[in-house]
């Protein structure tokens, strides 16, 4: 059902390469990759998985309320970040020419559904 | 300069409520805010900013090249970063219902001027 979910969005949206379902430690419940992705989706999952913590805890300070959305470009991957709940996370990787509008709204559409099968 | 692009970008961003210019040691360059925002843009540049560092640091270790664009949405706020060389980014704080892809778009169009100025 995870991968199911994760191969839905990655393969919906135009240059979707990888997605990923991590644990706030840093262990991967599910992921699912093209063929040919460049990136391991479990490491670039673990080290963005503490800059997320790092975010959580700015948003804190910063009274902003909860992080809930975070995306990363570099120049070979732009990747998005969706908290689910306070324990997991769920991140898709895509190529910088890929449809970033496109892979936030399948995240956000699926997250409940994630969550709760989660929780 | 810095002030009018600045304004120029949160002005025309619908929901944009302030914008700054920050270097990577936490001093703003220059700051724009909407009357009335309800945070101070210099203290969501330097939590962010430190944040950004990680984010460098991550992309480096992933071998995914250099981070350019980072957003961050939280309950009360919607943040867009975009780097300006090594040594700034730009920071532009949306309400979470602005219109996301204008703000990017428009921090886009202006980097390159401001790249320019700052180097």
């Amino acid at each position: 059902m995870f991968r199911e979910l994760l191969r839905d969005i990655v393969d919906k949206t135009e240059g979707g390469v990888a997605g990923l379902i991590m644990d706030s430690e840093g262990i991967a419940v599910e992921t699912y990759a093209r063929d040919g992705a460049a990136f391991d989706i479990t490491t670039v999952g673990i080290e963005y998985g503490v800059v997320l913590g790092s975010i959580k805890r700015a948003a804190e300070s910063l009274e902003a309320g909860q992080a809930h959305e975070v995306a990363i470009g570099t120049d070979k991957l732009v990747t998005i970040i969706r908290t689910l709940g306070d324990s997991y996370f769920l991140a898709v990787a895509l190529r910088p020419d890929g449809n970033f509008g496109k892979g936030r709204y399948l995240m956000r559409a699926a997250a409940p559904k994630l969550l709760a099968e989660l929780g």
